[in-house]
């Protein structure tokens, strides 16, 4: 067999009974012939009370300071799996982001991995150790403690699968894979056998929980194959593959669905050169992520400008909006939070026209209003009245996948 | 004024509350023109949480992976204690045992501290920062973690105020300082102003729990002056100080007592050299702390040898013990856990007789009899029948000390 990078998520090593059942199954992929380097997440739960016990203390607490303290979540899991293994019988030992020098840029909580020093961990493998590794932190070139951010350690895993040239990166995690939807509003939900990097990177960023999109950039770069599945069981999961041919037979790969964004509009803006970027370089500057962004121009010189931020930013994002307004001279702003956005995703959508066409059909059929369109080269997005949701994402579902087997 | 460290133990950093509590006295202290250095335990009941989840998974958990564990807490904790002094607007930066490598030997559980690269600490406390570091971890040369074994926070805070020449130590506790004798055992008991650093270590060697003697040899080694106080309250407390003249006049400092080791009796083992080699080789291998040792050569050319050992080891101790009869030729052996370890200390006993005769007569009126016996140049100890405990304290205290106030 070969080098093989497993990522276990914080629900897989939640409790010291599911610690020894994921020790159980690393002993067993060791015992096979594969060298092993485990990337874990902090117990469920534990990050959650680490952030609890900051917010006691301050509403925004200091990034760098936080981040020394969330990575203590990690710290716990990797010596307990250790000493699971170890108990086992299996030579295991762990590393934390400084031994291994996980290097990282200086984003405090959403730190990029730009190196691994992997010379430790290639000497502990050849003395037929399991490596066991902190997901979700590094260090800077100061030694500062960094935090990935959330899915923190699924990108710590693709990146220690890059640098060390695994064979594959396991991911897993409590479903059994990519689906084609989420199977809990749609029964009619399959499981997919493989997925391009493309559309992965797309379902994600719409709305897809099963990976976090960093890791799966991560992966497309440096075509490192993943291998979604579940913890709980040995059936086959999802590949995540460079795209090839057979996969443009595929019209629609997966139809994906974001409650949590929300749609400010300015209203009756007069239209002028660099209306937008004096817009939303103050909103960038307050770290906030637009997403989609409309621009509608009216025949009386006005235009209406929408555009979306993740529900959670956007009081504010419209504090900022209602500072400009005077400047603009718009007319008003409108937020509304009550909005879903539904996708649909393929690498198929490249050499076949009409997908967009029947999107829209389908939705019309539903009844349901379109109120923001977006699209991409495998993507489309539209934006429409939350509680359609369920319904859109199962009309369009049984549109373009319907009951077929994914093969 | 100068350059502080202050060390804050478990129940002072116990919760969000206390920690707090401790920000404000940190502030007060900065305000007050002092350069500061924290240094911080994991929160009270969290290296317990730790050592129980690690011991659902191994019985003797592996030394490497228990200090990654044990790590943990004060990381979560130097955390903490910097955002609390930043939310008072008091610029904090928290160091852990790798980043401003608290470098010790690779003993894991029990490491020794060799050196501490400053440069960072200095570098913060230039910019007006309060540094907070963690106790009781260092990194050996391999980067590997070790922890310092118990009361390790104190050692760490010791040597920090060795390394960066501090003008004092003071070791924040939940104690009023250094009392002549327990003051739960002996209502007679008095807070002593100054002690040297040879009677700290004696009185800590022999129960008592104010301070872990390891840091206290670190301060005699390093003429670091540490101060004992109250983190509940602004009264002086004890310094512990280089032994000065004045100090010849106290025939005895202190009295302690040690309910916690166990004694072993070879019975009538035949005499010859390297006998005692023949014991303690394997109990020392064995990791086994010996105190007291006793042998009493008979007549017959046998000899009775007696021992104490950690009652925590005294089952191992034992079996060691066991194996060793056929070879030794020994009788039997014979183990006692109801003892207990009564000392005197002072540096006065260099000076002045007799304190070991009115010792003796002192239990022989309380009809105590004295199993065994041990001296140094500053101190007593005297084995006894646990059940006389308090009764020996409190006699020899009122014999020796009194009711007079220390000065």
């Amino acid at each position: 067999m070969g080098l093989l990078v497993q990522k276990y998520g914080g629900t897989s090593v939640g409790t010291i009974d599911r610690i020894k059942q994921v020790a159980d199954k690393v002993r067993a992929a060791k015992l096979a012939g594969n060298e092993l380097v485990i990337v874990v997440s902090a117990m469920a739960g534990e990050t959650n009370r680490l952030i609890s016990l900051a917010q006691q203390i301050s509403e925004m607490p200091d990034e760098r300071e936080k981040d020394v303290l969330l990575a203590s979540g990690e710290q716990v899991s990797v010596a307990l799996l250790s000493l699971a293994l170890k108990e086992l019988g299996q030579p295991a030992r762990s590393y934390l982001g400084h031994q291994v020098r996980i290097g990282t840029d200086k984003a405090y909580g959403k730190a990029r991995i730009k190196n691994i020093d992997s010379s430790k961990i290639r000497a502990a493998l050849k003395a037929g150790e399991v490596v066991v590794v902190a997901g979700f932190q590094g260090v800077d070139e100061d030694d500062n403690i960094t935090t990935l951010g959330r899915g923190g350690s699924d990108t710590s895993a693709v990146a220690l699968a890059a640098f060390l040239g695994a064979a594959a990166c396991e991911i897993y995690t409590d479903v059994e894979g990519v689906y084609t939807t989420d199977p809990n509003v749609c029964a009619a939900a399959k499981k997919l056998q493989r997925i391009s990097y493309d559309e992965m990177i797309e379902l994600a960023s719409t709305g897809a929980k099963v990976l976090e999109i960093r890791s799966v950039e991560f992966a497309k770069k440096f075509s490192v194959p993943v291998h979604v599945r579940s913890t709980f069981g040995d059936v086959e999961g999802t590949w995540l593959v460079k795209e090839d041919p057979s996969m443009d037979q595929v019209l629609v790969s997966g139809v994906s669905y974001d409650k949590n964004e929300a749609k400010i509009t300015l209203q009756r803006v007069p239209d002028r050169p660099g209306l937008a970027a004096q817009i939303f370089g103050p909103i960038a500057a307050a770290n906030i992520v637009v997403d989609m962004i409309i621009q509608n121009a009216s025949e009386d010189g006005t235009t209406d400008l929408t555009f979306t931020v993740p529900k959670a930013d956007h009081k504010k994002a419209l504090g900022i909006v209602e500072t400009l307004i005077p400047a603009l001279q718009a007319r008003g702003v409108m937020v509304d939070t009550d909005i879903a956005k539904i996708s649909v995703v393929g690498v198929g959508m490249r050499t076949h026209a009409g997908v967009a066409a029947k999107m829209f059909e389908c939705l019309a059929a539903e009844g349901i209003n379109i109120q923001m369109i977006s699209t991409s080269e495998i993507k489309i997005s539209v934006v429409i009245d939350s509680k359609y949701t369920e319904l859109a994402v199962r009309a369009l579902h049984e549109a373009f996948i319907g009951k077929r087997e994914k093969t």
